[in-house]
C-alpha cells in the first residue's frame, strides 16, 4: 500500500498517489470530456444536448458516444494551427490517422474539414474510397503492404505511398510500371528517437519494425534508389517518433536528424527534398496525470524547431505534414456502460475496493490490459451525494485482467442499473475491439444538436454466428 | 545485452538466454506441434496429411490450421485421466472451457467425446445450443451475467449456473421463480490462491473481480443464502486458481481451503456439499521454457491431494469437475502466415535482428502484446540449409508493438513468400481477434485425414463494411 495523504484521511483508501480524493465526485473534470458534455438540469450527463439515459434507452449499452462537433473542432484546430505556424514558409497539411478510428462518416467529416487521411491497409483504404474521400489526399502507410494493397492504392491514385523498407522501393516501382503510371512516394526514416508520455529517448539503434535506418545508412540509400527508379516520384521524407507525446523535445532531435539527411541528399545527390512529414503521436488526457498541449502550442513549438534547424543547415523550410489520430478522435468519445454486479473486496488492513462490473470490458476497450492504460470514469446517469469510494471498473469477460478503469472514485452508492461513462475512448478502442467470449461489438453513435445518429451499428448474434460455417 | 554462450559463438546473437541456438533449425520441436504435424518427403510441413502449401493455396494466409484429431485426443485424454483418477471415489467430469476457442464444430466434438462445456456469456451459450449441445452438460460462468443471460440459460435447462457474487443468488432465484423452475447452481469461491507458470501465491486477500471470498466470509454466507433460497439447488463449490499452471502446488492449498469450507458447512449448517469444480488453467508449451505435465500426471496429483485432504477432514471425497480450455485447444492449432517484408536491423555492437513481417499480426494474435507471451515459429513451406538467424516475427499493423513472435531462430535465407507457422495458437488467439486496421479475421480450418474443412470462414471486406451504416 502506498503512502497517501487522502488515504489517511479517508480510511479505506486504495487509490494510487496520482488520483486525488475528489472534492466533488460528480464534477466533469476539465479536459476529460468532449466539448458538448455537460450536466443537465437534473444532474444526468448530456452530450451535445442528448441525455445519456436517452442514448442508453435508444441504442442500449455499451455504446460509444461520439460528440461530432468535438471531433470536427479538433480536426480543424490541428489543420489551422499547423497551417498558421508554417504560413510564412511552405505551409503544412494535417492528415487524420485513420487507424485511431475510421468509418465512412469520419472520412467524410475529415474530407469536408480539409484534412488529408492516413490509411495503413487495404481495408482502411476501402473505407475511405467508399466514403468518396479524394484519393489524392490519402497517404498509404504500412511496414508490410501486400502487392494487392499497393496496386489498389496506385489504381485509386492515392497522393502518396509511404515506403517503409528498401525492398518496397522496387515493388512499388514494378507495380507502377505494370500499371503504366507514376507513384508518388515518401520514405519513412527511423531517426532513433522514441517519444512517449513526457520523455523521449534518443537511442542510437532502432530495434523496431518500421522505417529506414538513418544511422545504418538505409535512409540515404533509399533516397538514392528512389531517385533512380523509373516510376517513382520522391515527395519527401517521413518520421514518426511515438505516441502519447506531450512536449516537443523528441521533435527537436528527430527534426535535426532528418534535416541533416535532407542536407546530405542536397550535398551528395544534388536533389532538394522539399517535404517532410513529422508524423503524429500527440498526447491526450485520459486522466489527471496527463497535460496535453493545445494544437497551437504544439504547432508553434515544432515550427520554431524546424525553421531554426533549416536555417542552420541552409535549407529552405520544407512543406510539412502531421498525422494526429488519437488527439482528434480520442477525446470526442465516451463509452456508456450499465453497471451490473458490485462487489466490495477487502484488500487487507483497512483497505477495500469496490469492483464495479459493467456490461462490456476488454472486448470494447483492450487498452487498459494491453498498455496498462489509466482511464477515468463518472457516474453519468445521475448525481449522488454519497461519499466517494475507490472503485475498479471491470468487464463481463471470463478473465481477471478484464479491467476497464483500474483506479477511480465513484459515489459509494453506485448500484446495478447505473450508467457509467468512460471518457476519451474514441481512439484505439473500437478499432481494437474483439468478440471475446462471443460478445457482440457495441455501436458507435454520433450525437449533435440533440440528435443521435448511428455510425456503426451494434453487432448481432447473427453477425457473430454468420462466420461459423463448419 | 545478456551474456549468452551461444552469442559468443555465433557473433550477432540477440537471442534471450532461454532460447538455445538450434542444432537444426528445421526441427519440429517435440511438444510444440500437434500430433499430426510432420515434415513431408520434400521437407514442407504437413498437418494430418495436408501440406501447408496446399492450405495456403486453398484458403489463403493467414489461417488458423486446427488438427482435429489432436484436439479430440486431448479432450478425451483429460476426460479419461480425471475419470480414472477419481474412479474409486465419486468420479470426475471434464468441461471444455469454451472461452479458449468455440465454434459449432468444436461444440459437437466436445459433445461426442463426452465432455461438458463451460460458457460464460449468452453468445457462447448460443453457439453451444445452435450446435445441439445438450444443455444439461453446460455450465454458465460469469462475474456479471445479465438477467437475459440467466433467463436464457435457465430456459435452455443448463446443468448449472456458477454464481459469482452474493447479489446473484437473489437474481437467479428470482428469475427461476418467474420461470417456475428450479436452478442448479454452484458457488464460485475465491480461495486467495493465485497460480501461474511454475509458481503460486497463497495470498490472504483477493484483489480481483471473481468469486465469493473465503476469508471475508462471503463464501459461507453464500452457501447459507443459497440453501435457504426457494428455487435454488446447490450443486457444489467452484474454484479456479489461474492459468498456465504447470504443477499441483496451487491446487494443494486451494483444495484444502475449499474442503475446509465444505467441512464448515457440514458442521454448522448440517448440509453435505458433494461436488467440487476445481477449474482449469493447465499450462501448455508455447516454447522450450514450458514443461507441461500430462493429463494423467495432473489428474493423479490432484486426486492424491483431494483424497488425502478429504480424509483429514473426515469428508467423503466429492465428485470433481475440471475445466481445461487452453490445454485442449491451444496445441491443436498453428497459424500459417506468408512472409512479406524482411528487414535486418542493427542493435548496436555486433548484434542485429531480422524483422520478418507476416500478413497478419496483433489482430489475429494479441497475446504477445497483451500478455508478453513468448511464441515460437518455424519456416514451414520448405527446409533450409542456411545458418539460423535471430528473428522477430512482426505483423502488418501500424503499431510498433505489433509482434507475433518476439524471439526465435529461423533460417537466415527466410524470404518474402515463405510460409511461417506459429504453433499453439488454438487458445485465446481467434477468440481475442480484432479487425484492427480493418484487417479481416483469418479463417479457422480443420485438417483431418488429408482433408481441409473450413470451420470459420475468412471475413471479407463486405463483412467489415456491413456494420458501417452512418
Amino acid at each position: 500500500m502506498r503512502a497517501h495523504e487522502a488515504g489517511a484521511l479517508h480510511g479505506n483508501d486504495a487509490a494510487p498517489t496520482w488520483l486525488p480524493y475528489p472534492a466533488d465526485v460528480n464534477t466533469l473534470i476539465d479536459g476529460l470530456w468532449s466539448r458538448g458534455t455537460a450536466r443537465a438540469a437534473d444532474g444526468a450527463v448530456e452530450v451535445a444536448g442528448v441525455d445519456v439515459r436517452r442514448i442508453a434507452e435508444e441504442v442500449g449499452t455499451p455504446a460509444f458516444v461520439l460528440d461530432e462537433d468535438d471531433f470536427r473542432h479538433r480536426a480543424r484546430a490541428f489543420r489551422d494551427a499547423f497551417g498558421e505556424a508554417f504560413r510564412d514558409h511552405a505551409g503544412a497539411d494535417v492528415y487524420y490517422a485513420g487507424k485511431a478510428f475510421l468509418c465512412g462518416a469520419v472520412a467524410r467529416w475529415v474530407e469536408e474539414d480539409g484534412l488529408g487521411l492516413d490509411v495503413c491497409t487495404g481495408g482502411e483504404l476501402a473505407v475511405a474510397l467508399r466514403a468518396g474521400f479524394p484519393a489524392e489526399r490519402i497517404a498509404l502507410h504500412g511496414n508490410n503492404k501486400s502487392d494487392a494493397e499497393i496496386r489498389r492504392a496506385l489504381e485509386a491514385g492515392v497522393g502518396r505511398i509511404v515506403i517503409d523498407s528498401l525492398g518496397e522501393i522496387d515493388r512499388v516501382d514494378a507495380i507502377a510500371q505494370q500499371l503504366d503510371l507514376r507513384a508518388s512516394v515518401m520514405l519513412r526514416v527511423t531517426t532513433g528517437v522514441e517519444a512517449h508520455t513526457h520523455e523521449f529517448i534518443a537511442t542510437a539503434h532502432e530495434d523496431q519494425k518500421f522505417g529506414l535506418s538513418l544511422t545504418a545508412g538505409d535512409a540515404f540509400e533509399a533516397v538514392r534508389r528512389t531517385l533512380s527508379a523509373s516510376r517513382l516520384d520522391l515527395v519527401g521524407l517521413h518520421s514518426h517518433i511515438g505516441s502519447q507525446i506531450f512536449d516537443t523535445g523528441g521533435f527537436e532531435v528527430a527534426a535535426r536528424r532528418i534535416l541533416r539527411l535532407v542536407a546530405q541528399v542536397r550535398d551528395e545527390l544534388g536533389y532538394t527534398i522539399d517535404q517532410l512529414d513529422l508524423g503524429g503521436g500527440f498526447g491526450v488526457m485520459y486522466n489527471t496525470q496527463h497535460t496535453p498541449q493545445t494544437p497551437e502550442v504544439l504547432a508553434a513549438g515544432i515550427a520554431e524547431i524546424v525553421v531554426r534547424q533549416s536555417r542552420e543547415l541552409e535549407l529552405e523550410v520544407p512543406h510539412l505534414s502531421f498525422e494526429p489520430g488519437r488527439a482528434i478522435a480520442g477525446p470526442s468519445t465516451q463509452t456508456l456502460y450499465t453497471v451490473g454486479t458490485i462487489k466490495d473486496v477487502r484488500l487487507g488492513g483497512p483497505h477495500h475496493r469496490l469492483y464495479v462490473s459493467v456490461d462490456g470490458g476488454m472486448s470494447d476497450n483492450v487498452r487498459t490490459a494491453l498498455y496498462d492504460a489509466d482511464y477515468s470514469c463518472l457516474l453519468s446517469g445521475r448525481v449522488s451525494e454519497a461519499a466517494p469510494e475507490v472503485v475498479r471498473v471491470v468487464g463481463k469477460h471470463c478473465e481477471s485482467g478484464d479491467i476497464v478503469v483500474k483506479d477511480e472514485y465513484l459515489p459509494g452508492d453506485v448500484r446495478p442499473g447505473d450508467l457509467v461513462s468512460v471518457p476519451v475512448t474514441g481512439a484505439y478502442c473500437y478499432s481494437l475491439a474483439s468478440n471475446y467470449n462471443h460478445v457482440p461489438r457495441p455501436p458507435v453513435v454520433a450525437v449533435k444538436d440533440g440528435e443521435i445518429r448511428t455510425l456503426i451499428r451494434r453487432e448481432t448474434e447473427e453477425d457473430l454466428l454468420g462466420l461459423d460455417v463448419g
